[in-house]
């Protein structure tokens, strides 16, 4: 079975944007057990597109497009992939319902080029967009498949997964053993490092196979079977995992595809702790990142971003003295680090704190280096843990790291608990 | 002149990495005036290699490929142009001493496969690695040019920058005018309802180029020129500028690729003003994205994530009648939003106030819609602006939109403060 993406949009080849769609559907068709032979790019251009189309349906058997979907008269990949099938256009009544309501609830007029986010190819199954208007179609016609999806990777993602993954085991992939998968996350640990704790296993490895992928400040592996059922995929699934787990117990935290964000709201909402966070580099990215999490209100009750040297007096009662004056530690120091931690679970009454102050660069500041970066996690009864970190990368990344790194040490305390209690 | 850009790596096809060359070369092609109408990605297997190379020699007269010219027998790029070019192979003298050099410098001996990435096709103009081992090539053959650029960008960027334009101003664009582009930025306004506003200048207009494209909350407008000189293209660029301005002036933030908090921190700093933040559904999202833009911290002092009421009460002095009772608005209201407003300014004594508090989802709360969200903005001796909003989106994209959305209405607040000064 092999696949081609083909992604349609001049934005691509003008490189406005990076196909960060081709990367997401192609790990998710390695999945499936499909190979991906090519991967296209192609403008807004008919006779192009029409050429792209015939090429990959003579070299592929699922073509899956993204873009060209949307309301302009540059979107054109419906009315290109229906002119090669030799079919016509119609309105979707469930899509245009959509399309209609949305303006409706702004009350803004829907001008008319709109319809064309509705419009289905005749004969295809139309694929409901929750994330925005255009509606996607799945055809199947002459042994092959034909999926078109939204360009907008907020838009392409869910629909795929919700709605294409099923429709290709249904239609694509009626005689072949599944694939079960599983995705094995860890985090404090780079890829590499990981990668040669289990060379061993990856090199002789064929069933699962195993596959690590890396993130920022994530390491993926998803271990593969194909089999006959569930059951038997995943008898062989948990003797791999198992196997893994003993070999990194120490950054292990979840056999699904989440961030670690999510199994800490997870693990404290069982543990019935609340948390609450003091910032200054991060500037709230810690907060923002916990509360991307549904439910974590439980757990996370607020906190506060001291960005100016001021604020960390105001707000968080961090002593003069210790910010400011020829041998203070300043705000970016160990000190600070534990004092906002400290405060901000007493203000907020919480069970941890947590604290993140450094240099998100690019400019250095208190004459210290770009990169600088100390963490602080307080908890009640209990002594206040302070990590000194030295990253590397540009400010979002130094910011990112440095907010994944706290996340990561909460973890290991949270891990530490459920390991006591087990006891 | 047209080019095509082929990525040769299995990886990218197993979505392992992002194709991150194939959008830097996009980009610095574009700015030297070449059209890209293709991308592709081909796996490292000879024949569909071979099938690539001779597919794009016949639709482009420029093809750079990336990858494929390191040591493993998986390298197969220099091998595969060379057989269809019928050419042959020898090593680079330059090449091999480097890799010899580097191999001693360490003290490891040298595996005999690295002799591979000294290999370059007869004929071709070697490209010297100053990151790494692999030489790259360049070579021209009846009216067609053949690059072959390493696959890491670290190694790849520099040598297109240093060595494969300038070959190409010497070899392919002997007699072509540049080409010059700007991007025009808008925000509080969607794509369809800019373009239709746009649409006769946009249908008419061959001479700057107008493309239309839309990120989340935010829409971009490029337009292009080619001309002989900088100042011959800006003057015709500030035309249609000023006639797009003039029709979106009350969206139209920025003449360069910034986001708008970027216009907002300059606009901010410009006019020595300073704001705080008061989050509750976007949980950090709003304070978050005003601090990535480097040198925020002039303007933006702190502020106060105040995701449970009783930190609202707490941290913001909203008062209790107002959360909770019968009859109280509660925390999701306009009443909510303008005092945590007023008293996030006040606390941490700033010129803006901003708040946002809604439904964010996937659950509702307090008997309110998902996407039903309030956002006001308090100013320094003026009034509060209090805005609903009903949006729509998962979880993350109704907080994506309110902080846009917020970041918007100070913008134009700040416009207003612009426009008095001028008076």
């Amino acid at each position: 079975m092999k696949a081609e993406i083909v992604a349609v949009g001049t934005e691509l080849l003008l490189g406005q944007i990076v196909n960060s769609n081709a990367q997401y559907l192609s790990q998710e068709l390695a999945s499936l057990g499909i190979d991906v032979y090519f991967q296209t790019v192609v403008g807004d251009n008919t006779s192009r597109l029409k050429q792209a189309i015939q090429l990959a349906a003579g070299r592929a058997d699922v073509l899956i497009f993204t873009g060209g979907l949307g309301p302009t008269q540059d979107d054109l990949t419906k009315d290109v992939v229906a002119e090669v099938l030799d079919r016509s256009l119609h309105i979707d009544r469930m899509a245009m319902d959509n399309i209609e309501r949305f303006f409706k609830d702004r009350n803004v007029p829907m001008t008319e080029n709109n319809r064309r986010q509705a419009l289905s190819i005749d004969g295809a199954t139309p694929l409901a967009n929750e994330t925005g208007l255009a509606v996607g179609n799945a055809i199947a016609e002459g042994g092959k498949s034909y999926i078109l999806l939204p360009g907008p990777p907020n838009e392409m993602k869910p629909m795929f997964k919700q709605q294409v993954k099923p429709w290709i085991m249904q239609h694509v992939l009626t005689n072949e053993s599944p694939i079960y998968s599983r995705m094995l996350k860890f985090a404090g640990i780079g890829e590499s490092a990981l990668e040669t704790k289990l060379l061993d296993l990856i090199e002789s490895q064929t069933d699962p196979t195993i596959a690590p992928y890396a993130k920022e400040s994530e390491v993926t592996i998803r271990i593969s079977t194909k089999a006959n059922s569930q059951s038997a995929a995943s008898s062989k699934l948990d003797v791999m995992e198992e196997q893994i787990a003993s070999r990194l117990s120490e950054h292990f935290y979840a056999n699904e595809d989440v961030p670690i964000e999510k199994t800490i709201v997870d693990m404290m909402t069982e543990q019935g702790l609340t948390v609450s966070c003091a910032e200054s580099c991060t500037g709230g990215m810690l907060m923002q990142t916990i509360t991307t999490i549904p439910g974590s209100a439980t757990v996370f009750l607020g906190g506060i971003v001291c960005y100016s040297n001021a604020m960390k007096e105001k707000l968080l009662n961090v002593p003069h003295d210790l910010l400011e004056g020829e041998n203070a530690p300043g705000a970016v120091s160990a000190e600070t680090a534990k004092v906002l931690a400290e405060q901000v679970r007493m203000i907020v009454d919480t069970d941890f704190g947590l604290a993140v102050t450094g240099v998100a660069g690019p400019a250095y500041s208190e004459r210290k280096p770009v990169g600088l970066v100390y963490i602080a996690i307080s908890r009640r009864d209990g002594d206040t843990e302070v990590h000194e970190l030295h990253l590397k990368g540009n400010r979002n990344t130094i910011r990112l790291r440095s907010t994944k790194t706290v996340l990561y040490h909460l973890w290991k305390q949270l891990k530490r608990n459920e390991n006591q209690a087990g006891k």
